[in-house]
């Protein structure tokens, strides 16, 4: 199987998948992600058929008297120090932003660490001060955790996994398969920060200003848009790995539509769109890291978006493009020229080790 | 800061802890990993200073209408097979214990995966097929997952953090401070099959036949245990990383009461003597994975072993010890020939990467 016949135009890197090995490319969040969770691990785990429709960022379980998400997340970004954030923040946010934008009260976080030997104390003391900050911001608390420490060589300085439990809000946005021909996309804020900024400090990139990771909470975000425009909402999503094309490339296969983008609505900083193009790199499949992206229906989507320009941080907030009916491809956009084009998936993204 | 002064005779190797750095000797269970999280870890996380008392296996949180047990577990054993079970089960077998014996019944668990590129795609599948496998014994649903890849070099081989979520049972076990003198000790079967189990494969030790780990799960155990006597149990624990030795540690330490053992009651297999005696090691440090260390009150104490003793596989079950007044040192052990000895904490254990 060689799946770079299939590879998108976007991304700079050829990657041949290999399927007797997991490749760099199986974790990007793209096509082959998708693969090895749908057809590796999720076969494997029958009894879990019944989540597996819910699985997209936090499952949903119910037991005497309550409604709970649960979700996990390893992270292992490298560097761990990052412009606008690190290891520590970002495992907290991350976790905490899958339960928010599954409907949940994020209420607590587990936290196991996989530590090289040899990793600085204090350096595994700053990135825990910074989950412990991050997680004060989000009204989380950790309630467990574990410490694994393995030979120099075999890790990578530090891996943090945490965990998540929430507790189902109502209205519980119904998902990504009721979305409808008309709805509308939004994003809350400039896309790809969180990829370029790592991108940057990783290869020793110098741009001025530096690209900053947007790693925060998604609260507020969810807040506003629960509260604007409750049941009008279809689904809502945090544009992690893959950026917002895998996101809208998971939600056509769920609702068989297309998606159709202006790229003249998507907001992109300046230090970001000028990192891009001497990358190659196309902000749309970077990943953000608190950024949500959402589907809501059309006669909504002028509220939703005052109310999440109304917060602090998203006055860049924006309705991106509309669902249409289904055609060849599952996302298409308007360039500043010429007709609309596929955006492709790529099989596998161009940064690997962001989150 | 150096340990080694402070080190025990029962471990071979002479670990030199540096206070700037992380050493394996943190993350073997014994007083170097007590240190990381009493010194390092919990002060960080104020918040969760109301769940610390009882974060030994798993934390209990409690939302409207039902109280329920969380836990963390990360799993890094090399290799990634060995006899008697592989990664896979373990991870899952690890986690649902922790919560069985906090009192909780097991109820979901989230797996994320730290895979290095290149890992064969059939070692995975096989991983992940005992997994499921060990899921469906245990009565557990995996709910959420998560994978990530790192470059070849910058993990070993697999690494998989398993998040658990229980519902507590009463009564609840009311923990290791409300153990008394004249309580009594049980083990539920022979102790260090798994960490010799690990060792020998990993060094190529033949022994005939070879040392098998205990991974499983403890349901049937705990439950009969419960079931017996009830109320009189003061606390259960699975013993693994730092072996029995460790959680009798920990438990001295909650009680300031100190626990005198029989060397000739301590259950031990042939094969874990044979290995043991060459190499050094003596199996109360040794890592179990499916052996509970419980005390019981002094009256109930041969209800208790009868009822793990009709558990198949637990024959063996034994009363190893009984509490007595605060001594100079937490645990004392008499072998077979002379007074009793003080059983010392290591600084860390002698085997890395055991779970």
């Amino acid at each position: 199987m060689n799946e770079s016949t299939a590879w998108g135009t976007s991304c700079p890197v050829p990657i041949t998948a290999d399927s007797q090995r997991i490749t760099l490319a199986h974790g990007e969040g793209a096509r082959l992600t998708r693969r090895l969770i749908t057809e590796i691990i999720l076969p494997r785990f029958t009894s879990t058929r019944k989540y597996t429709h819910q699985m997209s960022d936090a499952a949903r379980v119910t037991t005497v008297g309550c409604r709970l998400a649960v979700c996990a997340d390893g992270h292992t970004v490298s560097p761990m120090f990052f412009p606008g954030g690190n290891l520590g923040s970002l495992s907290v946010f991350g976790t905490v932003n899958d339960l928010v934008v599954s409907g949940a009260h994020a209420r607590w976080l587990t936290m196991s660490m996989i530590i090289e030997e040899g990793l600085p104390t204090a350096v595994l003391e700053q990135i825990l001060d910074s989950a412990a900050s991050a997680a004060e911001m989000c009204g989380v608390t950790i309630v467990a955790g574990d410490t694994k420490v393995v030979p120099r060589g075999h890790a990578d300085g530090l891996f943090l996994t945490t965990s998540g439990i929430g507790e189902m809000l109502e209205p519980i946005p119904p998902g990504p398969q009721t979305i409808k021909t008309g709805d509308q996309i939004l994003v809350s804020g400039p896309i790809g920060q969180h990829g370029i900024a790592v991108l940057c400090v990783r290869n020793g990139l110098s741009f001025d200003p530096l690209p900053q990771s947007d790693s925060r909470p998604v609260i507020r975000e969810v807040t506003a848009l629960r509260n604007a425009v409750g049941e009008q909402i279809r689904t809502i999503r945090d544009a992690t790995r893959g950026g917002v094309s895998a996101v809208l490339q998971e939600w056509a296969q769920e609702c068989s539509l297309t998606f159709n983008l202006r790229e003249s609505r998507i907001p992109v900083s300046p230090e970001v769109r000028g990192a891009s193009e001497l990358l190659g790199l196309d902000p749309l499949y970077v990943a953000c890291e608190g950024t949500i992206v959402a589907a809501v229906a059309a006669e909504s989507a002028e509220i939703a978006l005052a109310a999440l320009r109304q917060i602090p941080g998203c006055e860049q907030s924006a309705i991106i493009g509309e669902v249409g009916p289904r055609e060849i491809c599952a996302v298409t956009i308007q360039r500043t020229l010429g007709r609309p084009q596929p955006l492709d998936e790529p099989a596998g993204a161009m940064l690997p080790r962001i989150c």
